[in-house]
């Protein structure tokens, strides 16, 4: 109990405290510190000033609205004259994160069920019922064939097949883009954000924007980088590609909006900032469905029951709004995993004028003989010690 | 050789560890052993117990559906008697992190491709043809203008434009909401979530939770905070906004699921925790579109060919699921980046109290002599050293 | 002004290294650097090459389209002979990460606004008015309750309600599944990857990928594994589940797309992998609402102007593309880190082969006696001093 508690008093009442060897001399001093600024320059200035390893960091939830605007007319010899307003053209009418804005298309009016011969191309152009399977379906096949050889036209006969007849004829893309006025209509994008670790939020309808500034707008990256009302021309154009190209067979378009914000500064510098990128791949020599389209149907009913339908193969332009960003604010324990990892590498500092000074010095017997005391294992050894 | 094979040994067999002064004193023994502790608490007790810094996280992988139940009647002078349900009011019928429940709406009967006088605003309200341009469009168009002036209704004139007609009259949302019965509406959310560093999936539906208990239940925060079936008024309520109010002009509806597990512990205390938070920003003072509303159309067709549509203008709330969460686990990496700085840190100790003992203490210099060897750069320096 | 000068000359050309006792000892000499070298091997080898300690992360930001393929038919007494093609099953036509596809519907013909009696269930089975609360409406009705009993068919009598008429029985889902041939149709699945940190995009479809080989291959495993073309079927079936089984009542299949790339190696190694998860959970104990499915409609309507619809329960898989992966490259900030880290625990060599040498071995007090010189408190004690 007295041994105990003597050791306790040892433990609580003592400092312990490195011996030191302070050696006068010019050359190793300024060395020394000079390792040991540019040690503390890395630390505070990689670390700290441009990393800000001082900080938590949080990755943003967002939330994001779009809105199209624009009307446009066509004229052609299967549809007539005919207006097209944002219910024709935005497809589904409303989506999380993105909007699609149809550009081209082919339409394939009063489809019923039935029977009906094939697109001609190489699997399906025939001679005779014994080039035709019944029952087949390829992967490009707009039916079930039912195994008769029948005139597609004067010319060519093509395998039957049980489908919404007459089959789509995609061969031919519209050229120029058929909605290609497109181009001027205009995109609302509402997007609200929030930093859960910071419970901090904000939008990119920032507070001193007025409405009446909102219902002039359109965005530049100059000019009026705040506004959320972008030109889907100028979205294409700012990402480096052309919009009646790609209205023609379609394309996937990011709008991407990037929350890198610094709490420890105030609120009104974290501002969104816009970027614009192509997703899909122009890669001509492999590529299976270039740009990007998909099939809808309307469907009609008679009132004899009959169900027709117009099939639309809309060709068109998504827009992706990607957000993304990391909020940083100060936070202790990034802060003190940067000081102590720092605090070690100050200790390099030491092992590196040590290693020139005790091996590469001309005095380093000299020096060494001042630092070490060298103890040997056995206590006849103890005469052999080398005290200073 | 034998040199080479002497350093080895001297490396191998030779244990080098600092020499240390030994100080006994209370003070200072005291002084020093509460810094310690203090950084110690401070490593143990903040980095490894409160942001369990010996975890590796992992950021959560999550799949959402959802399926709304309710029907209701409304009686109109336009629609007559009419009953609704989840195929009327959910547009589309299926999306993958949201659902859109239709509250209110301006419907616009029976529109044609046609010409006919746009509605009366600033822009476009017309005395004679000279004040409309053929083929212009507005942003707030409805259509193409054809340059014709033409009476609007008895007294006011408007420009015609190409659209499909008559156009539709949003000036008035209806006040209360058209579906406003939609409050009591119930949705069920159901959510699975999976870890991928741990290989850890759960679903929000507990494995404690009866078939029965699900077919009564409503999520409530207090008394059914695991019941994944939400009264759309309460979730509403619950982000403090009033479900009628919103309900008119529409919104975004946020349905936090919080994912926040100790995967250290028992998988069954990882449990989801719901929250509710309103998206859109009601900002009086600066906003465009304000709600959440968009446009869509059902297409009709008669037998002669003629085309007709229903436009609706769909307000609502749109009910966005955000997943978030992030899982821990042990792991060495951290917890050793941890200790490593940690103990870095319990160096700081000796550092304050060298400077205290050694720069603020009455008996400084006794103490600096006991430390401290001085040894000079010159050879005849070595008498000048202070040996202890 | 003199002394400051002194000092920083002091401070500027003065080195300070720890004294070191050097304890010739073989056992003690091997054990330290034994104790080390796990140290340094445990630092080198887990943190830096397993973990890779040394890298910067990004997580990937992602695009997805995917595109369905196949046609089939059904002859079923309710709608006769039928070609299903894409713009049949797939709802909505296009989704920004998933798509849905229809294996299984349960349709209602014909649905008018009306009065028509309820389902018969406990709930709504009836003897009299007595027994109908007007203006009631439970959880699973199809309408409002009008008060009135009526007869459902010859025996039953069930409670009048105001819906669309005739009301969906949904008791009875086929089996098998009535589009059970969607286990042939394929899904090209197109990816666009992007880690903004590193400005480093790629995409699924790999460069020395060609046309002709994605016009024919379908994924697989160990075959084809870098081919985006996947066969339903195969999907369910990897994941360890029937294909037709889930066709029924339907269900959620995740395609995970998993991009973990090392940057520091040549681009052409950063490889999308695929697999197959089902997100939905088949436990028959606690189910509301198994598999996955959802309600819509296609509105008609005739010349009379009198509204009907055909009210679809489609059943179905929605495949959900999940893309995640961490991208790692070569940054100073995190080696520093981990470095300073590993350098903190060669300090805990010294430290625990201290413990051993001057607490544990025999010769303790000998060594204690080299690496410890004993200061008091008192200038008395200076006789007391115990020098080496």
């Amino acid at each position: 109990m007295a041994g105990c508690c003597a050791v306790l008093a040892a433990f609580l009442f003592e400092y312990d405290t490195p011996r030191i060897v302070l050696i006068r001399s010019r050359k190793v001093g300024l060395m020394n510190r000079a390792v040991q600024l540019l040690i503390l320059a890395y630390v505070i200035g990689w670390v700290f000033v441009w990393e800000k390893g001082y900080q938590e960091t949080d990755s943003v939830v967002s939330s994001v609205t779009t809105k199209a605007k624009g009307v446009t007319v066509t004229n052609t010899s299967t549809l007539g004259f005919r207006v097209w307003d944002v219910a024709d053209y935005v497809i589904p009418a409303q989506e999380e994160n993105s909007l699609f804005i149809m550009t081209n298309m082919i339409i394939t009016v009063n489809q019923t069920q039935g029977f009906c011969p094939e697109l001609p191309d190489k699997t399906t152009v025939c001679k005779s019922d014994a080039n035709c399977v019944a029952g087949s379906s390829g992967t490009h096949s707009n039916g079930i064939a039912t195994g008769r050889c029948v005139l597609f036209n004067g010319t060519v006969k093509t395998c039957e097949v049980a489908a919404w007849c007459p089959v789509e004829d995609d061969s031919h893309v519209p050229k120029p883009a058929f909605l290609k006025a497109a181009e001027n209509f205009t995109l609302l994008v509402k997007n609200n954000i929030w930093y859960p670790k910071f419970n901090f939020s904000k939008r990119n309808i920032l507070p001193n924007i007025t409405t009446t500034y909102l219902k002039s707008c359109t965005y530049d990256a100059v000019t009026d980088p705040f506004c959320p009302i972008f030109r889907l021309g100028k979205i294409v154009e700012s990402a480096g590609h052309s919009f009646q190209d790609m209205a023609i067979e379609g394309g996937i378009m990011g709008i991407q909006i990037n929350w890198d914000c610094n709490l420890d500064r105030t609120s009104s510098l974290c501002l969104p900032s816009y970027s614009f990128r192509r997703l899909d791949t122009r890669d001509v020599d492999h590529n299976v469905s270039p740009g990007y389209n998909f099939r809808f149907a309307k469907y009609y009913s008679h009132l004899t029951g009959a169900e027709h339908r117009t099939l639309i193969k809309a060709y068109g332009i998504r827009f992706d709004i990607i957000v993304f960003g990391k909020a940083g604010k100060f936070d202790i324990i990034p802060t003190m995993i940067n000081v102590g990892s720092g605090l070690a590498l100050l200790g390099v500092a030491t092992v590196l004028c040590d290693v020139i000074v005790f091996y590469c010095m001309k005095k380093r017997y000299y020096y060494r003989e001042k630092k070490y005391k060298y103890v040997e294992d056995y206590e006849q050894g103890l005469g052999g010690e080398m005290d200073q």
